[in-house]
């Protein structure tokens, strides 16, 4: 497959259409004022699994064909992506072998296993992990599915800026948070290619700014270890989504972690939604450049939910 | 003011649409599996101050005459209606007066005052709120709108509903909490009158049975200082409410704080909503008593969303 066009991600929506929810577009005025700004929150929270990583899983596992996916989807990972693609596959009828650390959180296991999963352990390192992946895939003869760095999956993330630009069509920026950049990815292939104009903006925490930094120095330079509350934004940029970034995405806006909690808050007690650290990132930007995007209508990408009420960050 | 109908619920919101949000409905389909049926979620914890009193309290507002409004309005309330009535009363350009007792958190006076509320402190109990009210509307010629035992209010709280059934006709019951009814008591007139033959139900903190009590009784039975963590239904019944909730609702079903507490998580953690423990008092009383729902398609009234998220009860 080649780089996904806006005709991809048509065909991506079509595809997951009876799998995934279409979110709704929410606003709110209080949080409007404070930006001097129309914000669209375009809620990824309510998504499946809790996230936006349902769409660009549920468009891998409905891109094979019947014999691929007969022998099943395989990916490492602990977080998101690994129970958007145990459901997607549950829900085509096929195995998901998903390799995840021996230290991750048993929650997270279990969730995995929920959605019908098949986990395998392995040592809590990148090299661990992709070498038992490799060992899954190859006894298995299953497809690989990366959290961010497959055409398929960027095309899948698109569809979330894809229904947002159909319910809110005039809209003069976006922006989603960027980690792994599957989501920003498919959202900047969308929008440019729909409302050519439109400013295509991304946030992400000053502790893990690998993409700030990849597309200053114009190659991709990896975070070691980012500690960032965002705990889905640790993840670096990679070949595929980078070269998409540097090409259309205008801005790259780095928060510090007291501007991530704060609108956080906003979004819990204003907008009154659940919405996990990574997905406050977006409005943190906004709320930090408010001067950039004065009068604007901008579409916010709020990419999930999932955070563990017994262990919150508000005081 | 006749008790009233649903032609003039139909005008309440006419009358409201230009002020107040229609509110998304959401499924979870996770909690429809814990129900095993099929809920609707009517998200007043996203109406204007937070809470479906806007509702009301705008549908009282715009319903005075020119003379009457110049006056202004006024009510004693330290929650949510205090809010929603200055709100209001900016939004005609009016002055509301807000009898709130001195122990009142400061949030909650500098909430109202921040929608522009004339706050007048008066002693912590009934009697002093009501002659402080008396004196500030003989002084002012406000007029008084009370929180719930007022027609006005209570068709505009039946708005809630309306849209409900616009946008999910079929439904075979639908459920909103009780504190001192005018909720339920809107929703209850718009929806036996709209759909011959739904059900109507209502969920009660055991704690604060009054409602449950009263219509046992054939007369109200007032709580004494009831002690429950839904504090927006701490309240007992009025007259108005009384008579309406008797002849339309079907079963008042009271809840357990833990079984509140477990609901309330269920919608945050679920539906990746913030709801207030009032809030989640319907969906409580639907998950105790499933084998009466079962397969049933039910519209759930979350009427509001405020909460203070540095004092959470989860743990």
């Amino acid at each position: 497959m080649t780089e996904p066009t806006l005709r991809d991600i048509r065909a991506a929506l079509e595809r997951i259409k009876p799998y995934a929810h279409r979110t709704p577009v929410l606003t709110c005025s209080t949080i409007d004022s404070l930006a001097d700004a129309r914000l669209y929150f375009k809620c990824e929270n309510f998504q499946k699994v809790g996230a936006f990583k349902f769409r660009g899983a549920c468009n891998a596992v409905f891109s094979l064909s019947e014999s691929e996916a007969s022998r099943g989807v395989a990916t490492h990972s602990s977080g998101n992506h690994a129970q958007a693609l145990a459901l997607a596959a549950r829900l085509r009828g096929i195995p998901a072998y998903i390799v995840m650390p021996e230290n991750a959180p048993s929650v997270k296991r279990s969730a995995v296993e929920g959605y019908g999963g098949i986990v395998t352990l392995c040592k809590p390192n990148l090299a661990s992990r992709e070498e038992t992946l490799a060992k899954v895939a190859a006894a298995t003869g299953a497809e690989v599915v990366h959290p961010f760095n497959d055409y398929r999956v960027i095309a899948g993330q698109g569809t979330a800026a894809l229904e947002l630009l159909e319910e809110i069509p005039d809209l003069d920026a976006v922006i989603a948070p960027v980690g792994g950049g599957g989501l920003l990815s498919g959202t900047a292939i969308c929008a440019t290619e729909l409302r050519p104009g439109i400013q295509v903006l991304a946030g992400e925490p000053h502790a893990a700014d690998d993409a700030f930094r990849s597309i200053q120095a114009g190659r991709i330079l990896p975070s070691d270890d980012p500690q960032t509350m965002a705990d889905g934004l640790r993840t670096s940029l990679g070949e595929l989504t980078f070269s998409i970034i540097r090409r259309l995405v205008e801005h790259i806006i780095t928060v510090e972690e007291e501007e991530i909690l704060q609108a956080m808050r906003l979004l819990w007690e204003r907008a009154k939604i659940v919405v996990e650290p990574s997905g406050a990132v977006p409005l943190a930007a906004v709320l930090s450049r408010s001067a950039e995007v004065t009068g604007k209508r901008v579409g916010v990408i709020l990419s999930g939910g999932n955070v563990d009420l017994g262990a919150l960050p508000f005081r």
